[in-house]
């Protein structure tokens, strides 16, 4: 992959927001290939060097009633060498959804020959082990596992730890075209390449999405969501630094991967607002304000990457609701941190008002938050899950762990 | 690439068509993830060996006013090994597209610090040398060079092979997802791996072909054009093998390769026939019927691959006309073959009557046939290129090889 180096960065505390890298070459080759080019602004990232760091990457692919056509695709495009976790959270009943993806995982892994893991969010024996080490902000009152993409998010970065890997990175199981998936995994690997830090993130941006407007298709560049979430943050920032910004351009990024010592510090924020949230809590912990976290990362520092990818986005459209909310709960997300000010805050609440999310008298409602994974005992979690999910629920009708390790 | 080994095949004289092969992995590693599969019908190809041969390999983009920013993309999807050679046909009046193309070319060759090709087919220096070896069926009326995508291939061939690479293949300017183009050239390396002989064909099948109806994307198998058009070449195969098959699934394939010294042996059909014609060409004259060209390949077999693309194929739409064109100039190309047999014969006629392409007193056109380029002094055409494309043609304002030549 040849890719910008970035040109500019935002410095807050421990965090480096670095600015929009676009990439050049999907394929740039092997090492041989690689010149000095001094004051191009422009670098090389080998094959060979991005396989590395895929082998040390887990792609884990949250899952809800996804067709399986477009699953297997994305099972495609994802390089060899990277583990895959597919966290489903599926309906079981009427039709058993779940075992038509771990059936389709098996299949298409048998042909691959490569280990897969797939495992049910609702699996009781994932609950039971976060119940014993008291990880109770992933649990609903009925002491399951709670719905929600965050929690699919947190416990494949959990078994990506287990699994012994460096990195987890995260695609969606609706992408129709492979070929984006692999250079989404690509971008990622080639972040960690660049990165000096072992806690660090990749973010993409996606290079268009394209609309069906009036029987053609449009490219468009950034949808209303993203732009209004990209203008909070980078609001949220300019307080902090007294100059204006436009650096976060991934905000609602969907497409992102952290190093594991990273993933395991950060608090996850539920619903559409994990992306976001990512950024804030970023701030909150790292940033230099407020209460400081600066410690837990032993002098290193926090590189935030973000990449423009070459291929469009074309994945299966969302209804407008989905989008609304998508928008809402992220400006609940930023409303809702200590760190946001007083004038952000009243912006944000006045936007809610006129687009009629909230009436004048209410306050936002604030998004679950999941704790790190780094605040629980996580050998201890590390024990439970091996036991209790190698060991049969049959009475539940769930597949364990065991069964879901392929291979 | 994680490829099928494919199950079929047919064999006519030294040709051998072999059925289609599915990708399971666009990435399938090193060479130290090969496994031995015996048994699966399973290949894997690793990276390094697609590289060696994407090194050996010249990829040919036709152009024609094509957007810009979709030949960027393109452009961004060839891997870096290959050679890029681009060959336009686009207007210089009233607005000189092609000197915004040449710029564009150079822009981007120039930050991925590798060489690449772009020459005009109008380029008065090209006409010039095609008469002095006599290449008159390349040549217009006018003594110009031809307008079409085929002519525009043979030259893209022409240069190829004397930039001294093996391989020469092709990709269209107007794909929306430089991944998709990525990975034809992925395959083209594949199917060349694959290969025993020096005579070899890649052809590329979509995985299908995303259309939209009523505002939503439906991903579409197969085209009307391209099973009318297939059907017609496995009956053409049947007839001579008496037994029925569907073995053809690429009678249309815009994205194919040719080894060098398989694509110098064949006569090229213009307009949109080229592509059925490839196949009707090599029937002709190695299928073992009629007059025999076997000596041509020094006891060596000619191997036809055909390989269905992972990714959709989404590129700007065409017009009706453009479809019912394809269909209708690939009919012609079999029917004026003289090894179609009378019954094919009078079926083709029948269907063009009814589909009011033709009426019922009147015989089909008779598609422009340019020679091989086997069939003229090569050593002298590449002898006239060098100078007169490389002496500048001012007058003309066309620009000349060696300032296309970037580097």
């Amino acid at each position: 992959m040849r890719i910008e180096i970035p040109r500019e960065v935002e410095r807050l505390g421990a965090v480096r927001f670095y600015g929009l890298q676009k990439v050049l070459e999907l394929d740039s080759g092997l090492k041989g290939d690689v010149t000095p080019e001094p004051g191009t602004g422009i670098q090389q990232l080998p094959y060979e060097a991005l396989y590395e760091t895929g082998k040390q990457m887990a792609i884990v692919i949250p899952v809800r009633n996804e067709r399986l056509r477009l699953i297997e695709g994305v099972l495609a495009g994802i390089p060899h060498q990277c583990l895959t976790i597919m966290v489903s959270n599926s309906p079981r009943e009427p039709i058993d959804r779940f075992s038509m993806e771990k059936e389709a995982l098996e299949n298409f892994f048998q042909f691959v020959n490569k280990k897969a893991l797939i495992v049910h969010q609702k699996d009781p024996g994932l609950a039971e082990s976060f119940r014993k080490v008291n990880y109770t902000s992933m649990l609903n009152d009925k002491g399951q596992v709670r719905d929600g993409k965050a929690e699919g998010m947190v416990i494949g970065t959990l078994l990506a730890s287990m699994a012994g890997k460096k990195y987890v990175g995260f695609v969606d199981g609706d992408n129709y075209f492979p070929g984006a998936v692999e250079e989404y995994v690509r971008e990622y690997a080639t972040g960690f390449n660049i990165s000096q830090s072992s806690y660090a993130m990749v973010r993409v941006a996606w290079h268009s999405k394209p609309k069906i407007v009036a029987s053609k298709l449009l490219f468009r560049k950034w949808g209303r969501t993203s732009a209004n979430t990209n203008n909070l943050l980078n609001q949220l920032i300019s307080h902090y630094t007294g100059f204006e910004t436009e650096i976060i351009k991934t905000g609602n990024a969907g497409e992102h991967a952290l190093t594991i010592d990273l993933a395991l510090q950060l608090d996850y924020s539920t619903g559409y607002s994990v992306e976001p949230y990512h950024i804030i809590n970023l701030l909150e912990k790292y940033g230099g304000i407020g209460k400081s976290h600066l410690q837990e990362l032993k002098g290193q520092s926090i590189e935030v990457y973000q990449i423009e990818s070459r291929n469009p986005h074309l994945h299966e459209t969302g209804d407008k609701d989905h989008i609304k909310e998508m928008s809402y709960i992220a400006m609940q997300a930023i409303y809702h941190s200590p760190i946001c000010p007083d004038e952000l805050k009243k912006d944000i609440f006045n936007k809610m008002v006129r687009q009629k999310l909230l009436s004048n008298d209410r306050k936002p409602p604030k998004p679950h938050i999941i704790k790190p994974l780094c605040t629980i005992d996580l050998a201890n979690l590390r024990d439970y899950l091996n036991s209790t999910l190698f060991a049969r629920s049959q009475k539940m009708g769930f597949p364990t762990l065991s069964e879901c390790l392929l291979n």
